[in-house]
């Protein structure tokens, strides 16, 4: 650890509280301090840099003026809480973020009380904060107390209808509530929506004032000396045409925009705001994503999160891959068939790389769209499209298309529109940990009448559901497939439409069928491998649909073995709850069947690898493997008596 | 039929292209005649009459300057649409709106082609209109072909984080599109929020402008007479502070207000539009809800559907309950509790009066939040409520908490907050048809860890679940009930808490266990009595819990019994799945038991009275007879083989 920066003040700071004994100057020199040592742990572990380095100052400045954790500090999505994190107590665990049993790549309840609100999908806290604020004159019970609440929030979040929705309450309500927006202009992906043109002009039009002509529209909140001056801002900035104007027309005070690498500025507004604020004010503050750290700054267009880096020369520490990752899979197959029918397009909410969209747009432009952080608009969207005569193809995350469950009911399904749902990171994710899980979608959609649900075992599947969604009018149809990289099987160029509601037989056994849907197939195929050599000879199935059943694969597995195992990488009431449903219809639980589904269990998983994950959930080969012998040993027992 | 109002004019109209032969004066007459039409349907019928009389004269003028079906208009929420339904070819039909194989009351694909998009949820019609738009610039292919595609939106639509979405898109974009803003100051409650006061300072600041002056910023629009007159209102209204920046920082034009019952101002503007518009345009119309029948327009503040009506009098003719509301109900036992525990406070997402909530507020204003037609905000602003030690009651309908299902999820779930969910119109809802059904809540809760899920089986057991909710404080608890009456049994004045996750035996049997989950414990009963008098004796017990389940009683009554049936007002994968997945654990299905789940079958039942749509669904007490008596017929059978 000799390599690990110099940092003496920040030595002295074991929580917020110590900050308030430093002079201004040297609150700097903290933020200095805190850069340096966020680049240096994030190196060791890899994680959410850029944005990070981008509120250094802020945070800083944040707990300099403020009472944390009595004053609640939100951080919207969070990704930017390592340097909170650092200043917050948890600065000895900080190298192992986002790693099996350390601190969480998100602000999290259970982990510190500084943490008033966990946050990972965006858009959240100018709601959780104005609960906050509501709560404290209301008496509520805190066991931290009630000060100020403080919501962060970035340009980018402020394009889903959360954020406004909870602006035009907050506004509406008139209480005390501090919203300080984090313009980077940017947020995973470059932000789209006339939102980011509006923030782009009202600095364009008065960029980065320094203090003294910061304050348009919010005389009041000045200290004494500095009024004169702001007042002949205020005069001078008339012309500008926005102003914050949008922000007040919610019923906000607007303050800004200043330099929020500024500590000059950043203290005394924060300051002024505290004694000051009366009634909802937004504080627009600029920000550079990656701020003090070239190779982050420049970067800062990329995918959000690093690998692990070298210091020195920013190059990151990645290991090959074995095989191409799924999303890249699914994003060739979508050109592919694109090629092919000029009604096809695609839509992302605000994740273009994530979802391999990016690939897309690059060869479609006028094809692709990205709608920001939206995903009930991303979704209805979709639907007019379809409605239109297009084909679109949504591409959102399991965890995200949960924000757009209204408009895929009463949108999509109801209507029976051709709406396509590329769910990716479906199952659990790995570092993300638990709020970015993919648990639930299988069985939020699979019981909705006339929707198609797939999953994919593998790469080339993916590639052959590409092509069956394609291929198919007659509703909305979705298909699943995980984080990460495929199984290295070979992937066709073009994909083959699948027979809609068919699954396929893997290896013909006896005794026990192994039904999998979804990419645990590997697993199950491990583990039968194994149970062989022990003289066991289980049937595989990929059931491939969970909606439309294969009805005839499924009782026919039902009838010719002793037992039937599902297998898929979602919670209960998913696939397995619907094979239940269809044998006990069938009557063909009234005989004895030993059946068992194996599904994520009933908690929600820390992060960690992916691989460690599902071996907590209890869905790995040796999981499936231990099911199978405790099915049939009981089988042989019962035999014996 | 002889009372039905003289329609000379109207008659003449089979379609909206027959509008196009009359002149300004005979169409101001059609508007009339539409209106007494519009009247005396719904007086047969009942429905939604306040919001169609609002928008007669726009719905005439819409049709008379645009041409549907080729130019898409989507009305949003619909249940303005029935002027719109009469003009487009269902005046026939319009007297069987909202009946069991009538006219749906809400916009409906399937309907008609001059309904390009089904809207019964709030705030969709900006997305799928810019859907249309997007679709019509790609070239879609679309069986009536593609003109111009006009949203029309309610200012309490508005309030919704999706509309706030849709319009940053559609800024962004740029594309041509029409959105009318039906501003009429009454959503189905009085709207709350920002957007409402601004909204109000609009047309305050500048009230009802004639044609000449209703121009702000948008004077290229107009027709050259009318150039000069609007360049001095837009000089005029300088001085305005918010004008409709607002819509311009989101990249609309913005024009109006103007009188929406005027067509000396709709059709002039609507064809300057028209002829005119480029990029995103948002016309401001005033108007007012139940406009030219008095009756309908003094009691707009109140709930949104109407019964028959005697037109003359404007008197309902309403039929006497025999049971109060479980709406009601809910109301009654929550203000008991709240009166014990000063942290109890109500969320409601623009529905006071139908979630009972009016009741509350009126004796806790300060504890009821009405946070407008923003479920997502509504869920994770109840989850800071209850971070900040609140103990806050979200009341919101099971099809509309779809919307807030990943603030459900990734707020409360995640972070086990004691956010109590009251969950209405749980279940088959009657005339609203399969948009409102309360479908899918028991699925896509009882998957989340840490949560309870309680349904109610009579009025009696909502109270004790409410008093349940009320003092469980280990994360969050959601109890749902029907629409409607209950069922007539004794409310105790204050309700005892349940011990989490026992359920009860409400009759001893043997043979077949009949396991039920919420309120068709009602049908359960009156099956077994039936069964009875054949012979049968099955027992009868009330699951009271989704989750947890009552292991010991539900392997009890799969030890005690041959048969075991679950019912449930609700989609598969909900109730019945975790009990099919228990059993299926521990081993219960091996040597065999007559298993079957009763749930909503695997389509969208469309309208009728709730009773004859659970009919559809095959979840009446006739139903349960049947079924216990195929279960144990093939029983005796197979004793005789």
């Amino acid at each position: 650890m000799s390599d690990r920066p110099l940092t003496p003040l920040l030595d002295r700071v074991a929580t917020p509280a110590d900050l308030k004994a430093f002079s201004d100057m040297e609150l700097r020199q903290v933020a200095d301090e805190l850069r340096s040592e966020t680049i240096s742990a994030v190196s060791e572990t890899g994680g959410h840099l850029g944005a990070g380095l981008g509120v250094v100052e802020l945070t800083v400045a944040l707990h300099a003026v403020f009472d944390a954790p009595r004053d609640k500090i939100v951080w919207d999505v969070s990704h930017q809480t390592y340097p909170h994190k650092i200043l917050t107590g948890r600065r000895d665990r900080i190298r192992t973020i986002r790693q099996k049993d350390g601190l969480s790549g998100f602000t999290k309840r259970s982990e510190s009380p500084y943490d008033p609100f966990g946050a990972a999908h965006s858009s959240t806290s100018i709601s959780a904060a104005l609960g906050f604020a509501t709560a404290r004159d209301l008496g509520g019970d805190c066991d931290t107390g009630h000060g100020d609440a403080i919501a962060v929030i970035g340009d980018g979040a402020m394009s889903a209808g959360m954020a406004y929705e909870a602006m035009n309450n907050a506004g509406h309500m008139g209480k005390r509530l501090i919203v300080i927006l984090n313009d980077n202009e940017m947020s995973i992906a470059p932000p789209t929506g006339a939102m980011s043109t509006y923030l782009s002009r009202l600095y364009t039009e008065a960029p980065f004032h320094t203090l003294k002509d910061a304050a348009k529209g919010a005389v009041s909140f000045l200290p004494e000396p500095f009024r004169e001056g702001a007042k002949r801002a205020k005069d001078m900035i008339k012309g500008m045409a926005m102003g914050g104007t949008l922000f007040e027309a919610l019923g906000f005070s607007y303050l800004g925009p200043i330099d929020g690498h500024d500590m000059n500025q950043l203290l005394p507004v924060l300051r002024a705001v505290k004694a000051r604020a009366h009634g909802p004010i937004l504080l627009h503050v600029l920000t550079k994503k990656g701020k003090g750290y070239k190779p982050a700054e420049e970067r800062a267009d990329r995918g959000h999160a690093t690998a692990k880096f070298d210091v020195s020369s920013g190059e990151q520490k990645k290991s090959k891959p074995n095989a191409p990752a799924y999303t890249k899979v699914f994003a060739n197959a979508l050109l592919a068939e694109a090629e092919a029918d000029h009604r096809i397009c695609a839509v992302t909410a605000a994740m273009p790389d994530g979802t391999g969209l990016d690939v897309f747009g690059a060869t479609y432009p006028s094809r692709t769209f990205d709608v920001g952080i939206a995903e009930q608009h991303a979704v209805t969207f979709s639907a007019g499209l379809a409605a239109g005569g297009m084909r679109p193809f949504a591409a959102i995350y399991s965890t995200f298309l949960q924000r757009g469950y209204d408009q895929v009911v009463h949108d999509v399904a109801i209507q029976r529109l051709p709406v396509r749902f590329a769910i990716d990171r479906a199952g659990l994710v790995g570092a993300d940990g638990a709020t970015h899980a993919g648990s639930y979608d299988v069985a939020y959609l699979s019981n909705l009448p006339g929707f198609t649900v797939m999953a994919a075992a593998d790469e080339a599947e993916l590639v052959h559901m590409v092509a069956t969604a394609a291929a198919h009018d007659d509703g909305p149809i979705a298909f699943r497939y995980p984080r990460g990289e495929g199984t290295g099987v070979e992937i066709p160029g073009k994909g083959t439409p699948l027979e809609i509601g068919k699954g396929r037989i893997i290896r013909e056994g006896k005794g026990v069928a192994l039904l999998s849907f979804g990419a645990r197939l590997k697993e199950v195929i491990e583990a039968t491998d194994a149970l062989e050599a022990r003289g066991l000879r289980p049937t595989i199935a990929d059931a491939r649909f969970a909606k439309p059943l294969d009805r005839e694969l499924i009782l026919d597995l039902a009838r010719d073995h002793e037992a039937l195992i599902t297998i898929e990488e979602g919670a209960v009431g998913g696939f397995g709850s619907h094979v239940a449903q269809l044998l006990a219809e069938e009557g063909v639980f009234d005989t004895g069947l030993k059946f068992r589904s194996m599904v994520l269990p009933d908690t929600f998983i820390d992060q960690a690898s992916p691989a460690d994950m599902y071996t907590v959930a209890g869905l790995n080969a040796e999981d499936i493997e231990a099911k199978v012998l405790s099915l049939m040993g009981v089988t042989r027992m019962d035999r014996r008596a």
